[in-house]
């Protein structure tokens, strides 16, 4: 493009003549291509698709799942469990160690939908029997490996405890066994992540062996993004929960669990300042906007965000040698490539491909779409 | 206290009866002594104290100030100023580079209130110069060493080229000259922290000095909370700016700018799970509450968060040996003592001391005081 005629062509095109301060933007096609393809895959393997809507936390959003045949979700507070419950989803498991402070709360949801709470100590279930006002399925939260938090799957009697602790309350009913194998985030291969699926199942399965003279048999829940994303037959499980395929971003890219061109966000950046003598661009969009998450790329550089550039239909691929190099409280340093310094103008916006999507959607609460339509944040 | 009596006391007794969910619990007294603290030693040094906004973004928090003197503020966007100027803030300077995509939005704040608006270019001041319908003061933001952005402060060239810009412009008037001398933040003793802001203080003299033959005589603007803790007399400038102070956080307790006792908000989290193997507490808190700014403790531990426990007025000293070690979205790790850990119970609160307490603030949104009063931000 030429520099003049580039410019005015951002200035006032859709969406980005909208854009006056950082700014989330959607492309709405990718999005819903990974909705498909996920939907898919958990179709072709039997399983159901429980996506985790923390990422997008967007009524409208979430409609595009309906559309494609998901029924049951997981959100990560009672907030958004009642947000969505607002929103006719009836199936709703709220994946986070049941809170007993919030037990009022959630009995209200229990009377609303069916909400699935999550279990790891016995003390937890006798205190939720005692309070909770209508009926519930209880999974017990499992560690298979990534040692946040959940009983050890081969801890078969603190399993059992539980179980039966379930088993004694009425208004429980035991739905299965969960786990989110995060430590696929810690690996460095997609054949490492696919082993750990693997182990992961296996290890589920040997967890459900163990419980088995305790009662029913029950479901296995697992699902974390780069997994659900690799591998390509969900085996031995009964649910996938992915959140963060919805759009995807830098770190999972980083991973290897998309490619570029599915990554369904951007943050639009007014630039703001430039400086010469160390070859960067300072931009409008820092901490509140895009969170402090950052990754180490390959050759070692610590990196706020991977630098786009606003196209015709949608921003063009990632710029390799520049990056987000710092963040403060409101600005963004770009370390520019040369090519990128001289042809940037203050005034013009940079794209910035997040490190962590629904951190991100979080702070900034509101999508701008490529067509220039707003959607907000639950 | 005797566990049973203990908890049973913290789960009534106010604020943390109240608390569901993570809360940001604000001391209002040690707020209000920060800001008499600051507010007296600008008397004393006779510059005017134009406090940061971004801190606290409250409409009410921003009345303690007033009431103590302080007429001028500084924030760090647009819609703040909007917010502040709402609530009859007259003086308000957006330290922020001016975004030429808001120039609509400032050319009506310009009608409203006195704004004063950052360059460092003399494009955006001959942007601003076409666009602008109002009045506004211009600052020239100078780089006196953090290297974040604004021109250098022994460039004389570029900061007469943007005076000169300025003095072109009929709707803007020349201020002064700003700075932020961030490096305070990487420095190791309170000894370098008073050497910076002296360095700081010349170097601006220099620049204004430098500036001179271009016009009257103009302000000379600093601040950062570290060395406006640390210095005992604000020599050889007119006008500080510092934010932080009102509650200060861990990461400015360990720089030296605060004692445990001054810094006035904590985050009350309810325990989730308990795991004694690792002899860790999980909580309900995360990055979506407490950002995932961290720091570097002495000992090299890479630290999320103080951990201290609620008291009957306040919360207690923070536990030398317990910390938040790792977040995610909603959980937190607490590597705890042995004491902490053998006394915490799932359902008890934490109280998380925030490494960067502007970051906390701006997440949770909400402040809930030691009586019982809810406070909104922005």
């Amino acid at each position: 493009m030429g520099k003049e005629r580039g410019r005015e062509r951002w200035l006032t095109s859709q969406p980005w003549g909208l854009v006056e301060e950082p700014t989330l933007i959607l492309d709405t096609r990718r999005a819903i291509a990974n909705i498909e393809s996920m939907a898919r895959k958990a179709e072709r393997s039997q399983v159901r698709l429980r996506p985790h809507f923390k990422t997008h936390q967007s009524a409208e959003i979430g409609e595009w799942f309906r559309e494609r045949g998901v029924s049951a979700i997981t959100v990560s507070s009672v907030a958004m469990a009642e947000y969505f419950v607002s929103h006719q989803w009836q199936d709703v498991t709220i994946a986070f160690p049941v809170n007993l402070r919030q037990i009022e709360a959630v009995s209200h949801l229990c009377q609303r939908a069916k909400i699935g709470l999550l279990f790891e100590s016995v003390e937890s279930v006798r205190h939720v029997a005692a309070k909770l006002k209508a009926e519930a399925l209880a999974w017990i939260k499992i560690d298979t490996g990534y040692h946040r938090t959940g009983i050890d799957w081969d801890d078969l009697e603190s399993c059992r405890s539980v179980a039966r602790a379930i088993d004694q309350c009425p208004n429980l009913e035991l739905a299965g066994l969960l786990t989110h194998a995060g430590q696929t985030y810690r690996a460095s291969s997609s054949e490492q992540i696919r082993a750990i699926f693997h182990r992961t199942a296996e290890r589920m399965n040997l967890a459900r062996d163990g419980l088995a003279p305790t009662g029913e048999p029950v479901c296995l829940s697992v699902g974390d993004t780069p997994s659900c994303s690799l591998v390509d037959h969900f085996d031995q499980v009964d649910e996938v929960r992915p959140g963060n395929f919805v759009f995807y971003d830098l770190m999972q890219w980083l991973i290897g669990s998309c490619s570029q061109e599915q990554i369904a966000v951007g943050v639009a950046c007014p630039v703001v300042a430039k400086h010469d003598d160390r070859r960067e661009i300072v931009i409008y969009g820092g901490a509140v906007h895009l969170s402090k998450e950052f990754v180490y790329d390959a050759a070692g550089r610590k990196i706020y965000g991977g630098i786009a550039l606003p196209a015709e239909t949608g921003w063009t691929a990632m710029r390799s040698a520049s990056y987000l190099a710092a963040i403060s409280q409101e600005h963004g340093i770009v370390r520019a490539d040369k090519e990128l310094f001289a042809t940037t103008e203050i005034g013009d916006l940079l794209v910035i491909i997040p490190v962590h999507s629904c951190l991100t959607a979080n702070l900034l609460r509101e999508y701008l779409t490529l067509d220039g339509q707003r959607m907000t944040v639950g």
